[in-house]
């Protein structure tokens, strides 16, 4: 592949992360334990390498969730790739520390308004938590990612200061995460966003974007173009609200994989084969997914593509 | 608005063209003349300055153009903005001009195969026609606009060389084209082609994307990057298949208005109001449009937000 001279430079590979067990699921008609294996295993057959497949919250505030043990212990043996589990406090961590969990994933938001109304803390209460799952997790050596929601702005404070995510970054840094992920909770992100917030805080951070405003593909590109290569990503492109025709769902790991192919940003991921686990995906659901290279196929089929283009 | 330090140069400011009541309608159940002038109204009072109000095609094929004509003679005296119209062959022309018509797109396609199975013709022989199209046209003194589609990939051969599109544009101009706009027909466009393309063509062309692969938004950011900024867009994201779930639609006039306006591009278009005209565009139609703004309001809500931001 060769770039336009003019093109932007972009990082060589890129490091996905598939939040559709998790993210994606949780807001769907609860798929059995054995589906949501299934659905691990074709993602892990696509290539990913780090997949949250569940999280330990109340079985009766996210009923999908349910059994995220079991979906563990079913995935098993886990060689081919990192099984990471969200876990909203210090006993949801002991479970999935308890389960077998390879890396955890706790949210603190960016936003107090959104972290009071979400979790009922403030974000010093909540970097408090973290600090005590953190403990644990160092304990089990599982590495403790980040995920800042709100990062690029507040459905209630509006903008968020670049220098407020620093903040919340470094302190989490200091309480033992081992990873921070940027999100998108509310698709509020544009590519200005994504460059300011880069510029304070550098590119050694995950990015989760949602297309609730069309804009997450744009800022997966533009958090390239910052030197950013942790991407997260759902199949299918579900989340968010399954009441609003799936547009306010995260980045569609097809859409994300067939750009980056075409980019030239190695991912590690097949397409075909990812495409398998879409379809599986949509069957499993009974539905159409938002994902549009999951409804309209690849530029350019696959098979027949150039390798040397 | 402050760009981050590292957020690549854009342009000032672009100069959209809304397809919408031509692109997007013509695969939708007919509107009344009525009703697409009222729509092209509402286009421009939301600041819209190049409109393509319809098509002088066969009202057999396409139904939902037919009156183009009296749509251009309801809109009448046109100071506010350019009335643009899509004429497939010397006849239309005529028509087009003998109603009015400020200026004319003409389509020819950088695919062979397409070309011929959409038009029935070489690309010499539309080369030909776009010729006497053109000599019409500077006799009225209306400037003629080719649509160059394909120009990023054909779902038939596949990649198109840059120097095919290259050799295209430059015969174009020779036969009399006052601009041309480089057409992403089937949603094969990237942000590498958008840069290979430019970095042969140049930035002296207008843009045409669809979202059929997720992809549209991207590349018009892509193309902003390149100096690009002759950009067309779709009231409401419609376009291609009715029947496809709006996926394979252009690129919604509110999700780049949405976005140039966060990146601070100037477009003249006031976002409110264009979403006042989406809201009509929705209740003509009784339908969702694929446009996520549409569907999920701006990032920060119109009236609250900062001016200097």
């Amino acid at each position: 592949m060769s770039a336009g001279a003019a093109a932007p430079c972009l990082p060589a590979a890129a490091d996905l992360r598939d939040v559709g067990p998790r993210d994606g699921l949780q807001v769907e008609r609860p798929l059995t334990v054995d589906e949501r294996a299934r659905l691990i295993e074709a993602l892990v057959a696509a290539g990913l390498r780090r997949i949250e497949v569940g999280s330990f919250v109340s079985p009766r505030a996210v009923p999908a969730m349910a059994g995220t043990d079991r979906v563990l212990e079913r995935v098993g043996g886990r060689d081919a790739f990192q099984a990471v589990a969200l876990v909203p406090n210090v006993r949801g961590a002991e479970l999935a520390l308890a389960a077998g969990a390879d890396a955890l994933t706790v949210t603190v938001s960016a936003s107090a308004t959104y972290n009071r109304r979400n979790v009922g803390m403030t974000i010093d209460e909540s970097l408090g938590q973290l600090e005590r799952i953190a403990e644990l997790a160092r304990d089990a050596t599982v590495p403790v990612d980040v995920v800042l929601s709100c990062a690029y702005g507040s459905p209630y404070e509006g903008e968020i200061a670049p220098g407020e995510v620093a903040r919340l970054v470094d302190a989490s840094r200091r309480v033992g995460a081992a990873a921070i992920t940027l999100a998108d909770t509310t698709g509020m992100a544009t590519p200005r966003g994504v460059g300011e917030v880069a510029a304070t805080v550098g590119s050694d951070v995950g990015v989760h974007f949602h297309e609730t405003r069309g804009t997450g593909l744009v800022n997966v590109y533009a958090a390239l173009q910052e030197g950013i290569t942790e991407i997260d990503a759902s199949l299918g492109g579900l989340g968010g609200s399954p009441f609003a025709d799936g547009a306010a769902g995260n980045v569609a790991t097809e859409d994300v994989v067939h750009l980056l192919d075409d980019l030239g940003v190695e991912t590690g991921v097949d397409l075909g084969r990812l495409l398998e686990a879409s379809a599986l995906l949509r069957d499993l659901l009974g539905r159409p997914l938002p994902s549009a290279v999951a409804a309209s196929g690849p530029r350019i089929p696959v098979g027949a593509r150039h390798e040397d283009r």
